[in-house]
This record gives C-alpha cells, sequence and structure tokens, in this order.
C-alpha cells in the first residue's frame, strides 16, 4: 500500500532539536533563526530532506513557519491546522500563533530586542516574503541578515536523510500534447517582450513542464528537484543531479538543452552579468536575486513566464484528463458501491477506507502515484478540513454518521482530485439539507457561464451565495488549479475570497469543492474537477462566454439529497450528471457494481 | 428649471485653444503638458472654472485626459464615451485614444522624444498617477517636470471663470447624527493608531462630512472646496476663502477649529516639519506631498482618514435617507404615473421627461438639488449608458420602444439615486426578455446575504450571473457608493468587476443596477438604493450575515416583466416590493396617481 498511517513526527522533536539549533545558531553569532515551511524550490509538499520545519518542531502541516529566538520559540500556522498543531508540537516549547492573523512579522516586532541579529537562509525565502520580515525586524530594531551555513542543517547533522535522487525521464508526446522545443520558442519570445534576455526558472513543476520530464522526488507529485535558465531564443541549462539522469535523457532534450549539475549553477549565474534576466520575485527564493544582482545582471521581476502557460491545457493534455477521469471515475465507482453495500453492514475504520478505495485505483494498472494522501473523516473528523487518518487518530465509521472521502490519483495521463460525502446508515434531515446547500453551490459553479476575462474570486461567490443565504459559509478556498501529471495544486488560478488577478481561460483545470463542516459532528465536501471551455455563443446572447466541463464522473449519494430544495434547472443539471457518469463508467466495472451504478444514477 | 440642454463646449475649441496653450508651454521650455479631468480636489464633477479639459478640447465627460505635444495631441476617454468624445472633439486636432487600454502611459512611450520635457500641474495629479506616467516617459526618454505655472490656464486668460464662493453653511446635527467634535475625535485617535499626528484633508466631501458642512462650489453636490488639516488631538485647521463664510459658522466650527485661508495653507504644511503626517497617495495632489517633503514633514501614506467612516452611515443618516427616499418616492410615482398615461399618447421629447420629473421633485418643496443631470434617453439614446439629453441630441418617445430615466435628488436628509425603465407603447418579447433578465441580477443582489469581510466585487457576479447565462453582459459597474447630502458617487467601497479590497460594512449605502444596452435600439437599468444591514442571525444558520434594505421606493414596470421567468422566490420578492412601494408611498400622491399606484403594485 503507497498511503502510510504511521507519525513520522514526535511531540518531543521541539524540546530535543532546538538545544541543538540555538547551539548552532550561538556559534554563528545570531540572536535567533527564521525557519519557513518552504524549501529551496518553494514547493508545497517537499522531500523528507527538507522538511525542516517538521524537523524543528514536530509539525507535519502543508504550511507554516517557525521562529527560534534566544530565549522563545514561535510556530505558526493558519486556522487549517489549529488543532493538528496542539497534537503534534510541543506547547511548552513553541507558542503557537496564527500564520495569518500578525504572523511572523507580528511576532519579530514584539518578540525582538534591539541590535539582535536574525538570520535566515536566503534559499529558503522569496524576496517578496523577506521583504515583510525584514521591515518587521527593523521596527524591533533588530536586522535580518542571511547565514552562510543553515544552523538548522548544521544541527540536523547526519540524522538528515539523502537528498532524493529518484530518475527523471521522458513525458512523451502522447501526453505533453507538444514539444519541448515548442514551448521553449514561445516562451522564449515572450521573455524578449518583456525585455529579458533569459529567466531563472527554480519551480520543478515549470521544469517538468517546459522540459517534458517527469520525477519523483517529491512524494505524490512527479517532480524533478531541478533549476533552469531558459534563453530567449529557446535555448536553455538544466541543472540536475547526474545520478537522476535515465539513459534516454539526454537525446530526449535535445541539442539545444544543456544537461550540468547543481554545481554548474553558481557559475552560470554569474554569466549573466550585464544581461536583463527574469525571475519571479514571489516564486523564486531570494539567493538567487541577491546571487544575479551581485554578479551585476539586471533583473526583470515578473513571474514565472511557464506558469500561465502550463495551467492551460492542450487539446491533448485535455483529451489526456478526459481519459483519466474515466479511469478513476471507475475505481471510483466500486468503492463507493463498496461503502454503499458492504462497507454499511461492517462498518469498516478510515484507514480501511483508505486502503479499499487504493487498491480499486491500483487494479487500474495504471495508477502512477496518488495526488496526495487520501483524506477519510469518518464522523466527526469529517469536520476536520485537512485531516488525514494515521493509526492514533483512526476512527470507525457509524450509523447515522458521514464519511467524507477526499483522495486523488497521479496517471501519464492526467491527476485527478475528488471528494464525495456518503451516509453510512441513515442520515439526519439536518445531513441531507446542509448536503443539498452544499450540492447546490457545487452545481451552481459548475454551470455557470461567464466573460472573457472572469476571475476566480468572482466565481467564488457563486458557489457559496446558496449557504450564505442560509447563514453558512466554509473556510477552505472553492477551487484550486490543477497539474497534468504534475502538482494537484496548480497556479496561477485560484477560485476564492482571496484576491486573485488571473482571468480563467480555456484549458486551465480547477476544482469546484464547497464543504460544510460542523466541528465535533460531520463534514461534508463535494469536489470535482472541471476544465474551462472555449469561449462560445449562447443561442440569444450576443457575446461569446467561457464555461466549465466536468472532468470527474462519480455518482453524487442521493441518499443526502433533499430532493424538494432543488430548483428544476438543479435536477435537470444532477439528472444529466449521473447520465453521464452512467454511460462512462457503467460499461466499466463489474456486473454488480454496474447494477448498483444504474440504481445510484437514476434521476431524482 | 435647474437643468439645461444647452451645450457648453464646441469642437472648434481644440483648434482654437491648442495654439494658445502650446505657445504657453514653449514659452516655459516644454515639450508637451499633461492634461488630467481631475481639479485640484480630484473631484468627479468640477466647477467651470476648473474644467481644463473641456476648454482645451471640447470634451465634457466625467473622466479622461489629453497630452499636448509640440506637433501633436491626443485625448484619452473609458468605453462610456466612446461615441461622446467624437460628437465634441475635433479628431483632426486631438487623435482620440483609449483611456484604459494603453492610456496616457503608452502614448507617451510612442510619442515622446528622446530628450523632451513634459510639464504637468503637481496641484492636478495624484502621486500614484504621477508614477505611472513618470515610468512612461522616461522609458521613450523623455522627463517629466512640474511647472510652476500651469501653461493652460495662462491660455485661458481672463476668459476663465472665477473660482467659485458659494456660501459654507452648518448641516445640522439633526441630519449628521454625530456632531464634529466626536468626529474629529475618533479621527484623530485613528492617526494616532497609524503612526501620524496629523492629517491633511483635501477631498471636499471628507472636509463637508467632518466639520458637518455643506457649500455651493460644485454643481449637483453641496461640496466646499477647501483644504484641512487634522491634528491628532481633534484640533483642526480649515483653509476656506473668506467669501464663502456664512454668520454662524464660526460659531458652528467651536475653538478647536481655526478658520484659515487658503493663502495661509503653504505656511501651515510648512510647520509640519519633522512630523509624521498622513496623506492619501491616491486621493491628494503630488503637490502637497512634495510640499511636506520639501518642508522636511515625514510622510505617512495610507488612505483617506475620513473616507471609510464617512461611508458607514450611522443611525440618523440612514433614517434620514428613508424618509428622503420615501418622499423621492412620491415625486417619481408622479412621474412614472404621467409616463404610464399622459405621455403614451403625447410622446414627449426627453427634454420634457427631464422637466416633467424635476418638477415633480420640485413640488415636494424640500429639493435643494438634482443629484446630477437626468438621463433620459428615449430609444436608441438610453443605449449610451451615460447620455445626457442636449437640444441637439433630443430624441421624441416613440411608440414600442422604451424609455430609461436615470435620476436623483439631494435632500438635506438624503441623496437620492434612481434608474426606471418603462414602456412607450407595446414593448417586444425580446426588450421583456432582457428587462427580465436584468431584474432577476437586481433581485439577486437585493436579497443576498453574505458574510462580514465581503468586498464589492464578489457581489458583484450576482447581479450578473443571470445575463452571463443568458450570453449577456453590461460594460458598467454594478454599483457605487452614495452620500448623506453628498456626493452622488462616494468611495472607498465599489460593487464592479474592478478589484476593490473594501469589505461592505454596516451603513454603507450602495447603488444596485444592472442594464442591458442594445446600441442603435434600446437601453434597460433598474437602480435603487440599498443600505448594508447590520449583520444578524439567519434562523438554522451558524453565522451571522450582513445584508440589505432596499431604500428606494419607486415601482418597476410589469408590462415589462416575463412572469414565466421568474422563479417563485423572485416573484414574492418583487410583489414584496411593490407592497412597500404601496404602503410607503401612496398615501402621499394625488388620489389619480394613487389609483395608479394601486394597479402598478399588484402582485405579479
Amino acid at each position: 500500500m503507497r498511503q502510510t498511517f504511521d507519525e513520522t513526527t514526535s511531540p518531543s522533536f521541539g524540546a530535543t532539536h532546538l538545544p541543538l539549533i540555538r547551539s548552532a545558531m550561538a556559534e554563528q553569532g545570531m540572536d535567533g533563526f527564521l525557519i519557513p515551511h518552504e524549501d529551496e524550490h518553494q514547493n508545497e509538499y517537499l522531500p523528507a530532506a527538507n522538511d525542516r520545519l517538521a524537523w524543528a518542531t514536530g509539525f507535519t502541516g502543508s504550511a507554516g513557519a517557525a521562529v527560534v529566538l534566544r530565549d522563545a520559540a514561535a510556530i505558526f500556522v493558519d486556522g487549517r491546522y489549529a488543532l493538528q498543531v496542539r497534537d503534534q508540537v510541543d506547547g511548552a516549547v513553541f507558542e503557537i500563533r496564527d500564520l495569518v492573523e500578525g504572523g511572523v512579522p507580528a511576532y519579530l516586532r514584539e518578540a525582538a530586542q534591539p541590535g539582535w541579529v536574525i538570520g535566515y537562509d536566503a534559499r529558503l525565502h522569496s524576496p517578496e516574503a523577506l521583504e515583510r520580515l525584514r521591515g518587521a525586524a527593523a521596527k524591533a530594531g533588530a536586522a535580518l541578515k542571511a547565514v552562510d551555513v543553515n544552523p538548522l542543517d548544521q544541527a540536523w547533522g547526519d540524522a538528515r536523510p539523502a537528498q532524493p535522487t529518484a530518475p527523471v525521464v521522458p513525458h512523451p508526446l502522447q501526453y505533453a500534447g507538444e514539444d519541448s522545443a515548442s514551448k521553449r520558442a514561445r516562451i522564449g519570445a515572450a521573455l524578449s517582450e518583456q525585455g529579458a534576455e533569459a529567466a531563472v526558472l527554480t519551480s520543478p513543476a515549470s521544469i517538468a513542464w517546459l522540459f517534458n520530464i517527469r520525477g519523483g522526488d517529491v512524494i505524490r507529485s512527479p517532480l524533478p528537484l531541478a533549476q533552469a535558465i531558459l534563453n530567449a531564443d529557446g535555448t536553455a541549462r538544466l541543472f540536475l543531479d547526474p545520478a537522476k539522469l535515465t539513459a534516454d535523457l539526454p537525446a530526449w532534450l535535445g541539442n539545444q538543452v544543456r544537461l550540468e549539475t547543481p554545481a554548474d549553477l553558481e557559475n552560470a549565474l554569474a554569466e549573466m552579468k550585464g544581461r536583463p534576466v527574469l525571475v519571479d520575485p514571489a516564486q523564486s527564493a531570494a539567493w538567487y536575486v541577491e546571487a544575479l544582482k551581485a554578479d551585476g545582471a539586471q533583473i526583470v521581476e515578473a513571474p514565472d513566464p511557464c506558469a500561465l502557460p502550463r495551467a492551460c491545457k492542450n487539446a491533448v493534455e485535455i483529451e489526456g484528463a478526459r481519459r483519466a477521469h474515466v479511469r478513476d471515475g471507475a475505481a471510483l465507482t466500486r468503492f463507493l458501491h463498496w461503502v454503499a453495500t458492504e462497507a454499511q453492514e461492517s462498518l469498516p475504520d478510515e484507514i480501511e477506507v483508505v486502503g479499499k478505495l487504493e487498491s480499486f485505483r491500483e487494479a487500474s494498472g495504471a495508477l502512477k502515484d496518488l495526488s496526495f494522501d487520501t483524506i477519510a473523516g469518518a464522523g466527526a473528523n469529517g469536520a476536520i478540513v485537512h485531516y488525514h487518518p494515521s493509526r492514533r487518530l483512526n476512527r470507525k465509521t457509524e450509523r447515522g454518521s458521514l464519511l467524507l472521502v477526499d483522495s486523488g490519483a497521479q496517471y501519464l495521463d492526467g491527476t485527478t482530485d475528488v471528494t464525495r460525502t456518503m451516509a453510512i446508515g441513515e442520515p439526519s434531515l439536518e445531513m441531507r439539507e446542509r448536503f443539498t446547500l452544499v450540492l447546490k453551490g457545487h452545481l451552481a459553479l459548475a454551470r455557470v457561464r461567464f466573460p472573457v476575462g472572469t476571475t476566480g474570486p468572482a466565481l467564488d461567490t457563486v458557489a457559496r451565495a446558496p449557504m450564505w443565504a442560509a447563514g453558512l459559509d466554509y473556510d477552505h478556498g472553492t477551487g484550486h488549479g490543477v497539474g497534468s501529471y504534475l502538482g494537484v495544486h496548480e497556479g496561477p488560478q485560484r477560485i476564492a475570497k482571496i484576491p486573485n488577478a488571473v482571468a480563467l481561460a480555456p484549458g486551465m483545470i480547477v476544482s469546484n469543492e464547497p464543504g460544510y463542516y460542523k466541528a465535533g459532528a460531520y463534514g461534508i465536501r463535494i469536489e470535482t474537477l472541471q476544465v474551462v471551455t472555449e469561449a462560445t455563443p449562447i443561442p440569444g446572447g450576443e457575446r461569446p462566454m467561457l464555461g466549465f466541463e466536468t472532468l470527474t464522473l462519480a455518482p453524487i449519494d442521493r441518499r443526502l439529497v433533499e430532493r424538494e430544495l432543488l430548483t428544476g434547472e438543479e435536477r435537470a443539471q444532477l439528472d444529466a450528471y449521473h447520465a453521464r457518469v452512467l454511460a462512462a463508467v457503467g460499461p466499466l466495472v463489474p456486473a454488480e457494481v454496474a447494477a448498483w451504478l444504474e440504481e445510484a444514477c437514476v434521476p431524482i
């Protein structure tokens, strides 16, 4: 089984590791040190070797930060992790604070002393993040200073895992849909238009996309950890640990791409002297900008030039996504059938639920990896938005409760991400009513039409309005971008309350995942992936409008739908979706499952 | 009659005035000069003495800019004014360009020559606007330079009207709801929190609000043109032309407010030396910032500290708004009755329509002014969003057409702004269907509930979604803030597609005005004002939600509503609104009108 349930950290980490960090800090003459969650590649998911925050504190969430001072220390997490951090981190060692309200800057203003020197590793912070921290430290009379050697890495020493060296392989054209030379030529031309002669690329997802390669350095995403320099003429330099090279990679990359080692990068940056070079100040570490400046290059600050083209999938990638979702839908349907039948009697625990779903996906023969660790929340655990089952927290399903399962798969032709919420036994009227409200928002966002130029925040409201009308809301975004056999969370577009200026464009794959969470009782989320479709005129309309095509194919639990709360339009939409699921997935599942699916897809 | 229909400019202005401006420019050794629409107070509406753009070009719209170079000149307007500018400006003299797409910066990059000096009047541009222009000029190798004397003002000479000196009067507590000392104390405390010892206020609306005074220097808004310095301790200095002083004003202002003349302002800024002073870099002219910096003050850049408190009306102001809207609703109802009866036979022209409506408002005895020149668009003129009737463009109503009337009034207790669209003769099915789509969006935004923290752009979609679904949209915002016997367009909140980070808060008055425009045929807009109501829990809900109370009271033309396109919820909402209108307004209108109103308010 791919997913594991053992805890990899302990609340004792803080008391054990903090003195080691402080001693390394003191040796370098520093009064404090900043520990971000991010690593050298500003990834969401990290290889074990780079999960510094977890080693220092015990906290394993996907976002956060810590500050270690001479005489105090604090960890910062956002609202999603408010419960988990108390479980994983020793509150006697680390003061627990909110990452968003005040965050690290407020702490520095309060706790730093005049004259103090607070160290940071310039390879781990973006220039934009550092600027905020520098201002806060200055207000306390303290100064930030880049370290030469990361004191945490020194303290970690031999116990630190090795850097991953997973093989890097070609990502064939039948999945990528556009060869790397073509991608490099058009991104190169875009660099020229921005007045840059080259771009420094540090995002593994961008590098994987640009060169049509995939790796395995980061769990759950086929990412190669690497850096690259793309020149405006379409030639490039790729800095990759030789241990990751596979036999056919050099030929695949071609003679326009020079393969080099990470040790060559510093010299390559020095060669930029006097030239305009694009760097993304939100995505790349400050180290790159500082090195380039020191070398005399001219910095062009702009977003990662691969981010938007990567987000807009081409026809081959969209066709792959459709295929991947039919395959995934068959596995999901077998799983939902199991939940609706056997599990209603056997009342499995969450770990069994995760294993069962994984086994159906594995049976497809095409599974490369999960796209993230499955969230299976039984009863009250479903109300913890970023819950993952572990042996210690594992909970049995119970009659009269809900089971929320958020999961996804990595296939060569596409990445999936889907949430279904199912009744175990007889659901209460309140559960059905709230499920139906979530469904109304979900359906509204699936059928919405919108003009070119519309951004995610404008559509976020479409999914929330039915819940707002009932005095309810949910404290997470409504939709994130998804890669094509890449990261399951991908920018630059996002459907959420927080501002995002990127217009939704044809080919972008986004999730549609409104939810409702009743603390201590149950959680509801309905999530499908949908792709932005080309602008088409509407009969009688005057302006071509964009829209969405739903990719995910898995039935929605009809036992949780209060038919009377749906409008005629909503019922027709749900019925049409279920008819699509039945037609696409029915032929791919065993007869017994197909018979159940037919029932599950009967018009509401 | 208050509104006039004579044109105040001519397309010949460009050819006549441009040589005068160029000659004054050349005398100062400049190769170009920037002419913004804005004046010294960054107001939307200008006194005639400050409408420099109109004098230079002939264009009288409420937004725009011009650039005069040695050998070329261009005028910039947004999409609303694309037709009007061609009508008012000589295209042989001024190249006509888009204000938004590229705008002035793109023109400077293209047209300015290396070494050129482009002049600007620092009293007319905000620092934020100047920064963009400065960068664009630099890219062309040209430099911006502040002038000592505005060459356009020199060219205008004796022909320029005098600065207005309308009397400034107290705005009594029965309308303002909070005395000036209390306002000054709390805004002063807010300054301290931001680390400022004082704020320079240059917005006439903020000054009117803070000191509870009203003036008449600007048409359609009771604004006094003035500047002020508010100190953190609540004391203030008000710089006001002595010609505007009325007898009881000094006593009304009290001894915490020092009355000074505009000539004293420069010395007052010099006294700020070494002190932290708040200035709004988006609202105040660059001249203030530059003068303060030259004087050695420490600039605290932050939004105008009065803008948000002014937008959140207190209980007395809201009660006043309700009263004003009942009074205005009675006048409107008499007008709508006239349109629905007599006008169906007499087929009046637009100027008669405007006059009739004004006469009903005047008859209330409480009318201080219109809140803007009435837009009466008959037939195809209704499709021109910012149309105003003039003797030349005046159009007769025709059977089988629509009449769009957007109007408002200034009363001591409140400012109104309302649009109704009415059928003349028998409307077509297409007109009724599109009216009903606009109505669906309007009703959705009137009944929406939303959590604290929600911003205007998140609600904009609520009004547009029904039109988007039909392949339609409109090219203007959905809602603007409205003052309390102040400007009819007031920030900082706004419901529109363009980003706005200000959360809607209880007491804010905003318009709700979706529309549909068929060029060359007809225009539809339905507009009411609504006030954000306090957060209240919803039965069965978990979070207190904000909402809106509709202020405007005037029936919506039922002959334009396609009943079958409305949901049951929408019908009930429309019926409830009409019942409110009938109950509030019915008793205030003549018997014949009341009988008609009863018919007009029958459930749909």
